[in-house]
């Protein structure tokens, strides 16, 4: 087992969820490569082989113009999220991409104080590891819900 | 520190945790000896010394009965699962077994979508790292629950 | 990335937790050095740079007459709690001394056995590894709680 690798994955992905639950959504865009994918969807749709996502981008500025949106839209101040993620399992390497899969819970902090677990499911990401000096990013990020119950979902990156 | 053992014991908990959530049910008792124990317990009882648990299995046979009846009694498919653990801590080393304290917890999603918080609590494992190239598999998984309200824990693995 | 110094700081929190969701309260002030300093705050208090936290300690001495009050109080023993965390993130190194931030679940298993979650956030750590040999330690642990609604925090440690 390739330790320093683990631990790369497993680096990249907590910085993903804290630049998430820090607000800094502008930083978002930049753990996916240029033209990394981003899909939400439920492992019902998973099951069915329903390739159709909640949300879906196909490039690092659609992810932008998402953050924008979220920005002008106002919702995502009015809470804050909490996401704790397990131990990426890594199910495969090619060349400089790796395949793995981590799963998350996601609790929502509503601006009364209230807290209630939001989402749970799993990351099934390709991560193009780069140069040794590189930092690891998204080729491709498939959020895959637990819960078929997503209308509120599409506020926030998950 | 051990940097590989606590990765190979880490790795070990994650793909345990991803195989239930996953529903790969058939899997599960691969992850135990063959003459593998599984208890589940609560800290009340294991504060009062009391070794009953409310479910003890002492081998992979016993575990492949128990997810055969799963399958059968069909309650599982009804709704999923998702644990999120933490890093295990490694509480000794003799020879090729490690004693390593995890804790866990775990929601329960109903096919309605609805998400609650179904347990938490704290693997302790004894581990049997094998060869070199061997998975570490369970002599003995001890699954102490924090809650004593258990009625409904039965179903599922944990 | 040094994956030796992840494992430390991962190893450090793991055991502060597991402390902690074990009830043994009394190893906790050992987490700190003799100088430690300990808050729990807000996160709308950090974004509106108020310094004044909810428990503001700064020795282990007045951690162990915070453990001493909790247990005289005996408000502890009535509840568990069961904290998660991701994997650190490590912002900075100078010397021996490491800052980290870590996001955080903790639930709260009431007596009857009904389990919620009790509260979220992040640890902003300031930790001195020490000698070799040394266990590292906290100079400084600030809890920064997503909710604002605390009112019923101060009984646990965090």
């Amino acid at each position: 087992m390739d330790v320093a690798l683990h631990f790369r994955i497993q680096d990249l992905l907590a910085r993903y969820v804290q630049a998430i639950d820090d607000d800094r959504l502008e930083a978002w865009p930049d753990f996916f490569l240029e033209d990394g994918r981003y899909r939400i969807t439920t492992a019902e749709n998973v099951s069915r082989n329903l390739p159709l996502g909640i949300v879906y981008a196909t490039s690092r500025a659609m992810l932008r113009d998402r953050v924008r949106a979220l920005r002008e839209a106002n919702v995502y101040e009015a809470q804050r999220y909490r996401h704790v993620i397990g131990a990426p399992v890594i199910e495969g390497r090619e060349g400089d991409q790796v395949r793995a899969r981590t799963g998350f819970m996601v609790a929502r902090i509503m601006h009364t104080g209230e807290t209630a677990m939001f989402a749970t499911g799993c990351y099934a990401d390709r991560i193009v590891l780069g140069d040794g000096d590189d930092v690891p990013r998204f080729a491709e990020k498939i959020v895959i819900l637990d819960s078929r119950q997503i209308d509120t979902l599409l506020a926030i990156p998950l």
